[in-house]
């Protein structure tokens, strides 16, 4: 087989990514290892950056998103039995979000994908990629029992933290940067209406609680739990209970319970890789860097890679102007970073340190009051929250 | 003896609270356990918030500050082999900084005091303060070899972090907040002029580094050293050469060099004790809190806390409303943990920690990236920096 781009990987970035080479005229391929269902099913992020939003309009993959997707002018803060609401439009010049989960990009993306192409191969385990510095890079992937090779002018691997792509970066021109958070979430998926029109994040000495949603009938919301918390410790009126004395505010705020119909572990963790292009390899998304969930990055942050590597194939295609795809890993990284460094300042502000003290504690309260209390501060956090801008 | 206020400690706190009260019509004592030549030399700090500036024009003490004071537009961020200013007044709307020696200040409000009262007595050593719940407070102290009392109306407890007057505090109403860096401060005084115009804050993997100045001619400079480093293993020409590297920019920027008059090493702490009031006894300054030198709040805290104390034992005196002074404790406080919360960011964004991995080096960098990108960041800084308004 051969492509212009190879696509290793078929969640939201590497089906992006081919809805757009897509529509400029450029022809790729999509190699997933794992199957449709599994791929539609998978309980990731929710919250959209306007950037991200913009780019699943620029891909054509916006109708539903547009008629369901629920838009949010801000975030709550709860803190010390108080809650601050921060109004992003206010303090950005216009901003907002959108709450639409990942399960329904993929869902949407796959629809169009299988409808009107480029091909998209679901149980394909891509097991290398060969020759990355040359001309023609080789993906080697087994499918329908067999191997094959997919031969590309360029590869995109989009394929999550635990894919091949960046296994293919040389020691020698690799670095890696991570740090493990001592906590981890809880989340429930509950088929009850979520208990107010905001994302709630919510700090105090029980420990973090995130109130979230999945859309106007399903509530996502999130526990600090320690690491190497077994779900089945956490029964479901336990995790009510939980989460309920978490939110206590007042009288008047009640959380909603209904019956849940998911629960899982998530562990934190921050991680970049650098640099994100080798030869004629580049890599997007997850693949390259994870954020901890707390600044709602990762899913945007892989959509903006997406669109930094879409406009390079473009201008490269149109004009043969390779200088945005020179600059790419350049480019992305330092959203990258920022994304990072406000996804470590959002996690640190909000969870229980185990080993935090009195002074620990204070200090994340100094924080949150400044932010409440300043424009500025108010103004910084509302503008990482809701996205910076692209680079390119 | 009898007074009004009676004043624990003759640093500029309670010099500066002497002279307040004093041009109020109020009467107080000080007591200072040191020799006038020792207070009068002490190395402190030299950064004075506008806040400050006008405190010390309120007492009638700025003559020589407004003669020999540096008024400051900003300061300099040097990271990265790059230089950034912050341009203090554009971004906090006209706000500066002055710098002005605290040894300096102490002289000014010594003379003041000596020639014009109220009194104050040096090698006055408090040793306890008696029944501060009680209506007349008296101070015990120990002066020219023998036990004397000093019964008050209020006791001002501005006898630094070592003073007695905190530990007056029954355990059953104090809680305290503390936390040690890993990493302290070699600092120097130096007969050489600055190496330019503003204070230069220097990150770099060697550790952190600070630019200062007493004055014109003399320069005071920092390295970040490890806890329990002895001077004595830093002989003149390593401290310069090791400055030297942690400043190195570009051909165009060069240290000056010159004679070191004096060679130190500071601890790094935050500390905050609450309540700041018990009965009659109202702390002020270090006594009842410390922050890392790196933000530059120590004498500004100090300064605003008397501010605060002033007024509100002169609206008592003048209106018999004491409410003011009821809320002393808890309006010191807000000022206090924000100004330890911006001392801990900076702290903790410049310094090399000794267990720093990569990531946190990254963190950092991005960290500085972002208020040197920002506008809204960048005037956080400058407003954090050039001081919070003062909470009467």
């Amino acid at each position: 087989m051969r492509t212009t781009v190879g696509i290793i990987g078929g969640g939201p970035a590497g089906l992006l990514l081919a809805r757009l080479l897509h529509r400029a005229g450029i022809d790729c391929v999509v190699l997933e290892s794992r199957t449709r269902s599994y791929v539609e099913q998978r309980q990731r992020a929710g919250m959209l950056e306007q950037g991200t939003v913009d780019a699943l309009h620029e891909a054509g993959a916006a109708e539903r998103l547009e008629a369901e997707g629920l838009v949010h002018q801000g975030i709550e803060l709860r803190f010390d039995r108080e809650r601050h609401h921060l109004d992003f439009p206010a303090l950005t010049g216009g901003h907002t979000v959108t709450i639409y989960a990942q399960t329904e990009i993929v869902k949407d993306l796959v629809a169009l994908q299988l409808a009107d192409g480029p091909p998209l191969s679901f149980e394909a385990a891509a097991l290398a990629v060969e020759q990355p510095e040359s001309a023609t890079p080789v993906v080697r992937f087994r499918h329908e029992g067999r191997e094959q090779t997919l031969t590309c002018d360029w590869v995109a691997g989009c394929d999550g933290f635990h894919g091949i792509s960046r296994a293919t970066f040389p020691a020698g021109i690799s670095s890696s940067y991570a740090h493990d958070y001592p906590y981890s979430w809880l989340g429930i998926m509950a088929e009850v209406p979520p208990s107010g029109g905001e994302l709630i994040y919510a700090r105090g000495e029980r420990g973090f609680a995130l109130h979230s949603m999945r859309s106007s009938s399903v509530s996502r919301l999130y526990l600090q739990v320690p690491v190497g918390t077994d779900p089945d410790g956490w029964p479901d009126d336990r995790v009510w209970d939980e989460l309920a004395a978490r939110f206590a505010i007042d009288a008047d705020w009640t959380l909603n319970r209904g019956p849940i119909t998911a629960k899982s572990v998530t562990s934190m963790r921050s991680y970049v890789h650098e640099p994100m292009r080798h030869g004629r390899l580049l890599l997007a998304g997850d693949a390259a860097h994870i954020v901890p969930p707390t600044g709602a990055k990762g899913l945007n942050l892989a959509v903006s890679d997406v669109r930094v590597l879409a406009r390079a194939l473009i201008e490269l295609h149109r004009t043969g102007d390779a200088q945005l795809l020179d600059n790419y890993s350049e480019l992305c990284l330092q959203r990258v970073w920022q994304a990072t460094r406000f996804s470590d300042d959002m996690t640190r502000m909000l969870h229980a340190r185990p080993d935090g003290d009195a002074f620990d504690h204070r200090m994340q309260l100094a924080r949150l009051r400044r932010i409440t209390a300043s424009r500025h501060a108010a103004a910084e956090l509302a503008a990482d929250y809701s996205g910076l801008p692209l680079l390119t």
